[in-house]
């Protein structure tokens, strides 16, 4: 998760968002849908949905919704005559306005629109699409919103049951020569990584996931090519059911096992190891009456212990221990690994609620306590683990969210990380130390690390990511930094005429791995 | 021709290029094309290629060049409910910058970028393309600008040697079921209409046209659908013929016949009554001096008289009379009818050169000399006109360019006409009023107007065109004016999230006559 477009968490969407959070627990709001107006417009005010400024549609650069195709974008600097590969992004954009009973949705519920940067030769050529899947086509038909609230599926138009409503909106995975791009209440959304089309608006690995959803998170085990995912609410909205399962390189489902979570809350990313499985219960709940209430699927609930989950890998699950601990906040994996018995899980993390467009149950929104930091999380497999999981905080002084990794270093021990706060800051944690770069009146959008070629060593390539210009409209810039001087800022910068469409995550595919049609 | 997204002549454009061009003329510059940096960058400053900002590239926001689908924008205010059918738009937009030796080259000679708002049922789906003609399709396979200096073949890579240059940026048509892309050194490119994509990059109607070049301002007969249309330069580069020629609602050429002009100059637009046809020869002349220096096609000379020349319709061309006058400068026609023989043919145009990017050859431009009015030109073709052709300032106190009428009114007697300069001003030829809509902090690109529907009165209906909001990053707005009060503002406003690629000329097609397909 994250915010759409910026430096860690966009403090108007969020404190916006807190007070009808608040609102929604304590007085509800109204019930049945009603028919859109026929003219298109997202308010100017008010309510999280519409983007990371809180409203305000085309006009306040809170909406795209534009799919755009860019042939030799501008470069300027120089871009590494050999750098070959595609960047991706997918964030939240909204198709519809609400109807005016859901304008307070949160903007986590726009729909999924890709954008990808083929970067060859020493050009580079722009397209952004929206997912088509089944929620798109259905408003796309009627040309209105007919999805109701964030996840709950009570506020939707009749017209829309039975459909998905993922809205594909969070990441996108390269595997088995299809992207997909996920969200993680749904099955993945296939597309051709050429052209964007959407292949498969509902895809289940041939029948072989059974989980009814699937992480937006999954891991690639650089060994064997396997991808590994999970689905949380996996039986069906609010049961507490996981499925673990991985696939060849071919997609083929090659594992499954089933877990229950202690209880069912957000599980939006997962560690994965040579060795292990890990799941993290942390208390943004699923809360019946916030939900009973039109409200969004998740409530922070302080009373609420978390539970680190340890399973064996490629096991049934029947090993899992959920290791009790103190409530608090983590959404993404930097790394982990396994020594032994013992697991490494790093995360970012935070003592108290990182979202406010989610309610706390039990007190006001703490800004203080969202601050996310690093956190390292460790469990002894052999033993019972009587203490509680290890969490311990790396790089006390960088703070921010979206934490990644050099990919290739999924499920092994791992030196460099990356955390977006401040700037990119590249942490190093074998010496300890942080480099950060940061660009004054822009907003920086996650880091993806790219690898200089095909086998250079760990950390060693380039930061890529989008810059958006307050001053210029949020006119957008793809940056390239070189790991080796981050501070020394981009040694090519890609100028894009207008604001692209906003990312929660990227990824970076090297050329040799994309198909070779077309 | 005019601006591509501004208020009459964009100053700091013209004026940039004025000093180039007299440098051009003085001095030369260097002969053979260079292969492109492997990288696409604007330059950052100097030379009028690259948009009306005078260079800068996507971050100045003088080039769009993304090719883009937004479905149902956002509308504000109200959208008549029955308003139905397409704005069309098309302007220059550079494809590719231009190896140094050309990046003087001027705004003019940037690839033709439609684009279209598609509006029904209060809904507005807008979409751009480029005209995928010879040169659009030889550049993009060779990711970089192969065609140097406006209208001046020479100054070509030698590579594409043979192929049109035609850019279709001008202005577009809608007849025998085609859209049609329109440059004047060229045929027209055919469009679908409905999707932009390009179905003919060099259309002759099927063979019936037999000028090698065709203006971008045919007119349509109101009475019996036919298009009548001329080429000069019609038997090549440096040729003072003209093919003037009309073909019937099916496409098919029946009337041809050819004339030639007293000396060899731009020919931009021309008058068509039902009895005459007139053209306006004025001192932007080729030039073979500027042309061997690799300059553009046309030299500003002070020293040349003008000439009216005026035919009957439909005759074999011998009766053309060529009417001295006064060397002056005139570009779009508003209307054009006649009264038995006389010949009434009202144009927009200034004592002196509008386009300083044209270089002068005897003198300094003058930017007074450069503001345009509507000027009536008047001919009695039962005399030899031994007095010259009539010239009549109408309105002296509106100022502008890119005079329009309602298109219905095309060959026959006219009330309203409008003129694009300190706003769009609705100008009313029975009453002597005019009425102005002005909008501070935007630039307004040509108006358009709109009937309000099919049998609605001459100039009852509506103005629409874009403006581009100078502190928003050009950020443009779609606007739709109604003509009973246009001073009031705009009924309907669609919010754009980005600056749409810049437009010389608008056209409106009804939904009714639109083809049926997809």
């Amino acid at each position: 998760m994250g915010d759409s477009n910026g430096s860690g968490m966009d403090r108007r969407a969020l404190l916006g968002g807190a007070a009808l959070g608040a609102g929604l627990i304590a007085g509800g709001v109204a019930a049945a849908p009603q028919a859109a107006e026929a003219q298109v417009l997202f308010p100017k005010a008010g309510g999280g949905f519409g983007g990371p400024f809180g409203g305000g549609g085309s006009v306040a650069g809170a909406v795209c919704r534009s799919e755009n195709d860019l042939y030799d974008c501008e470069v300027e600097g120089k871009l590494p005559a050999d750098l070959d590969g595609v960047f991706y992004r997918v964030g939240p954009d909204p198709q519809y306005p609400k109807p005016p009973q859901w304008t307070m949705d949160i903007p986590f519920d726009g729909e999924g629109h890709i954008s990808m940067f083929r970067i060859k030769d020493g050009h580079v050529d722009f397209r952004s699409r929206y997912a088509r899947n089944q929620r798109w086509k259905a408003q796309h038909a009627a040309r209105r919103s007919l999805f109701g609230m964030y996840r709950n599926p009570a506020t939707d138009d009749p017209s829309v049951k039975g459909l998905s409503r993922g809205t594909a909106n969070t990441q996108i995975v390269y595997h088995h020569n299809r992207l997909f791009a996920m969200k993680e209440d749904s099955p993945p959304v296939a597309m051709d990584p050429l052209t964007l089309e959407t292949t498969d608006d509902y895809y289940t690995f041939g029948g072989g996931m059974k989980s009814l959803t699937f992480t937006a998170h999954p891991k690639i085990d650089p060994h064997t090519g396997e991808m590994i995912a999970f689905g949380y609410e996996a039986k069906g909205f609010y049961t507490p059911d996981i499925e673990v399962f991985s696939c060849d390189k071919t997609g083929k489902v090659n594992w499954s096992a089933w877990v229950k979570s202690p209880y069912t809350c957000m599980i939006h990313d997962f560690g994965v190891t040579q060795k292990h499985i890990a799941f993290l219960a942390t208390p943004l709940a699923a809360n019946q009456e916030l939900l009973a209430k039109g409200g969004p699927h998740w409530a922070w609930d302080s009373s609420l212990p978390s539970y680190l989950g340890v399973m064996r890998r490629g096991g049934d699950g029947s090993d899992i221990q959920w290791i009790k601990g103190p409530g608090w906040m983590a959404t993404h994996t930097m790394g982990a690994w396994s020594e032994g018995d013992k697991l490494y899980f790093d995360v970012d993390g935070a003592p108290g609620n990182q979202f406010p467009f989610f309610p706390s149950v039990h007190e006001p929104f703490d800004p203080k306590a969202s601050v996310g930091r690093v956190v390292r999380l460790t469990a002894d497999m052999s033993t019972k683990n009587p203490d509680g999981y290890g969490r311990e905080t790396l790089f006390p002084q960088i703070t921010g969210a979206l934490s990644r990794q050099d990919d290739r270093y999924h499920t092994v021990p791992y030196r460099w990380g990356i955390l977006n706060g401040g700037g990119w800051n590249l942490l190093d944690h074998q010496t300890g130390k942080a480099q950060t770069f940061t660009l004054p009146g822009a907003m920086l959008a996650e880091a993806t690390f790219v690898p200089r070629h095909r086998n250079a060593p760990e950390g060693d390539g380039y930061l890529i990511g989008v810059a958006s210009h307050m001053k210029e409209n949020g006119r957008s810039d793809l940056l390239i930094v070189d790991t080796q001087d981050i501070a020394a800022g981009p040694i090519a910068t890609v100028h894009m005429p207008y604001r692209v469409v906003g990312q929660i995550h990227g990824l970076w595919v090297p050329g040799d791995q994309l198909p070779k049609h077309a």
